[in-house]
């Protein structure tokens, strides 16, 4: 089963972790691969770090990626992100996958569709698959179950004031 | 700080869980009061339960609730739960409470917003305070810092699959 956090409200990646909790309540196993992210300190990696049945794996660095101009270091990041992605879906040791930012590593072209879509066609019924990011392709909606837009109505972000440890990371 | 989540669209009630990981993963200290639910099976529970830091609190029965005509006991539970809210955004012992649903609870009128209203207006600086459910009333999005509307794109419970442990409770 496919589902899909796309939009450019918040709640995206949180929803995928607050997923997670379900699952791992349910005594499943849960493996997240995020994409474009490399920061060991966001409160979510701290926290699962200490719980048992769950895996999340970064691919990305710290820096921002310049969307025109993304850095060789930030394709092969996506390029061996996806490739964990698939190693995983195929070891059929996870009950839920998270594939944290796919969408903008798409959108970004740091992956191609072209890759990523027939592999996710072929696997989605084996398992529950998130795919999460604003842009989400609308060949990836076409084949999703299941599709969110986190629409944003109001945010504070837009009145100046600064990401607050807890809420944005 | 004030959030909303709301909108017909999944992933309201998992974006709060997932903000909870996010806090506690700070060390910091969370609540969630949950109306209109009672339910011990929702995976999150489970998985919450033995995690310190986090208390979670449900308010209701294990009944759905007529909007027309709500029970007895469906009001004074909400009604018990957001006097639990009270006591426990007044105790300041939490960095982050939810009050998961409360919308809904509105909506039905089994709390009223001349209550809840001024009460959050008062208090949602000094902590982060997250509301969630459909039909979030206008004058609570009024003085929300965040407001999320989660859109339904595409749902396969409208295909008449039925629900998911794990994905769904």
């Amino acid at each position: 089963m496919l589902h899909i956090y796309t939009g450019n409200g918040k709640g995206k990646t949180t929803a995928s972790l607050g997923l997670v909790t379900r699952f791992l309540g349910h005594q499943k196993k849960v493996c997240v691969i995020q994409f474009m992210k490399k920061n060991v300190e966001y409160g979510e990696i701290t926290f699962f770090e200490t719980i048992p049945n769950i895996d999340i794996i970064q691919f990305g660095t710290p820096d921002f990626v310049d969307k025109k101009q993304p850095k060789q270091i930030d394709i092969d990041e996506a390029v061996k992100g996806f490739q964990k992605a698939k190693e995983v879906i195929l070891s059929k040791k996870y009950d839920l996958v998270i594939l944290d930012e796919l969408n903008v590593a798409l959108d970004f072209e740091l992956v191609s569709l072209e890759e990523v879509l027939p592999f996710i066609k072929e696997h989605k019924d084996e398992l529950e698959l998130v795919i999460t990011g604003r842009y989400a392709p609308e060949e990836l909606i076409e084949i999703a179950d299941l599709v969110t837009e986190m629409k944003e109505i109001k945010h504070y972000l837009a009145n100046g004031i600064s990401a607050c440890e807890g809420t944005e990371y």
